[in-house]
């Protein structure tokens, strides 16, 4: 598996990291979801690392990037899932994931970017990425 | 990585496939799924095998049997993001994926999943699992 999946899903595009995150990967990633955002017109991205157990300072770096390039792009990213452990090991290893945004479950992630898409005066997104 | 993450969003569980499914961890993700579904009371299952290049039939059989037991367990499945060489592939083995749902991508299928829930008469699920 070198490609993460890209779920288009409402107006957010929704991923579940599931891999080790090895450079290739990582890097495959903030490709092929700085291009989905701008084809897809997706105003959230939703970043599921429930199935991480360990979060090291590159995948950390890695969520903030891409958190980073989705700001610029106009989506908002939310990092939703994260497990107990891996939240002690972050705020030990001074990880504090700046500017990513978090929420406990896929629900209340899709619920943030929902309230900024109200906030936009969008709709929900169910439609076409436009609406 | 031993279990699939499944996601809640709006009245449906959403699962994206990247990693090999041997016995175990097809077993747990029946087992996971289920459990979600009477606990969520999620009324559709939405299944992404983008990342999958082969689907032998061990999956295509383990596809079928989620289906029929989210469907008894009143949620309907719908495997999206097949890839073109995974659908020759899986007739010219003869496996049809009976009973099982496909729509192109992750969208479409949220929408089959909508059309149900508004077939019976319930909102899009973006509120809380019971709506």
């Amino acid at each position: 598996m070198e490609r993460i999946p890209i779920l288009k899903i409402g107006a957010a595009l929704v991923v579940t990291i599931q891999v080790d995150m090895h450079d290739r990967v990582a890097m495959t990633l903030q490709e092929d979801l700085s291009t989905s955002i701008v084809a897809s017109g997706a105003k959230g991205v939703l970043i599921d690392i429930s199935a991480l157990e360990i979060v090291d300072s590159f995948i950390g770096r890695t969520l903030a990037n891409i958190a980073s390039i989705s700001r610029v792009l106009d989506a908002e990213t939310v990092v939703v899932g994260m497990r107990p452990a891996v939240a002690i090991t972050l705020v030990e290893l001074g990880l504090a994931l700046p500017g990513v945004r978090t929420a406990l479950n896929a629900e209340r992630g899709m619920a943030l970017i929902r309230q900024r898409l109200a906030a936009l005066g969008l709709t929900d997104g169910d439609g076409p990425a436009e609406a």
